[in-house]
């Protein structure tokens, strides 16, 4: 049996919204968060603002066009929490666990992603509907 | 203007599952997280299991009988993550930038929550979408 390989934090948590002003009027004017930055990325069709919380990080995504990588998630579901990022130091093998114990891992291997590291998601279907995206990060107190 | 009482970490993440066994199998064997405890409380029909994830928790929420807490997500939306809880030192406090912001809260005052502490709910539709729940505790770098 090998050594379980544990995530060590929640790297942020993807809350998709339609609108990112309106958002904000939520989460940083109601609840109280700060925005750190808000990036925009059109090759993916997204809008995100980074709200720091304690070790992790309330990301808001919303669509820049019709079909943005969120649309069909608002369309389906609505605008809610979206997706749990675990940080892991090495997603490689974090990878082979989840897939040895039956988790289907999206796309061939790592990605690029909004937070400039490797990431890969996990098909819904094999987590029971959560949408977890796993994230490597080596510095394991980070923010 | 007042100034903003901001969450100090997001205290843990509830997954709203169908069963808790099948959930553990993601979680704890293919994910890698640890079971600190599982509690069950008959009155609110639930059955939970903290696994820490840094220094926030994911509590995977499932029904012990067909009229739990849970049970009406569960049949509306399916299992996935179902909602957020974000850490205050003071919850009236909190509540009441969150209100003055538009927020509606529900019940008339904070309740004891499954963390043996103070806690409140937004309603979804003044947080578009995103179930929040609100909990007190002083303690800044507490898990």
């Amino acid at each position: 049996m090998p050594e379980t390989i544990a995530p060590t934090q929640i790297n942020h948590l993807g809350i998709a919204v339609r609108n990112l002003e309106e958002a904000l009027t939520i989460w940083r004017d109601g609840l109280g968060l700060t925005v750190e930055r808000i990036v925009h990325l059109p090759e993916r069709g997204l809008h995100i603002a980074f709200l720091p919380c304690g070790q992790t990080t309330i990301e808001l995504v919303a669509p820049a066009r019709e079909d943005s990588e969120i649309s069909k998630f608002l369309a389906e579901r609505g605008p809610g929490i979206h997706h749990v990022c675990l940080q892991y130091t090495d997603i490689a093998q974090a990878g082979r666990q989840a897939q040895d114990r039956g988790l289907r891992l999206l796309g061939e291997g790592p990605q690029l992603g909004a937070e400039g590291l490797p990431v890969r998601f996990a098909h819904p279907k094999s987590t029971a509907g959560a949408l977890v995206e796993m994230l490597e990060k080596v510095d394991v107190q980070g923010v």
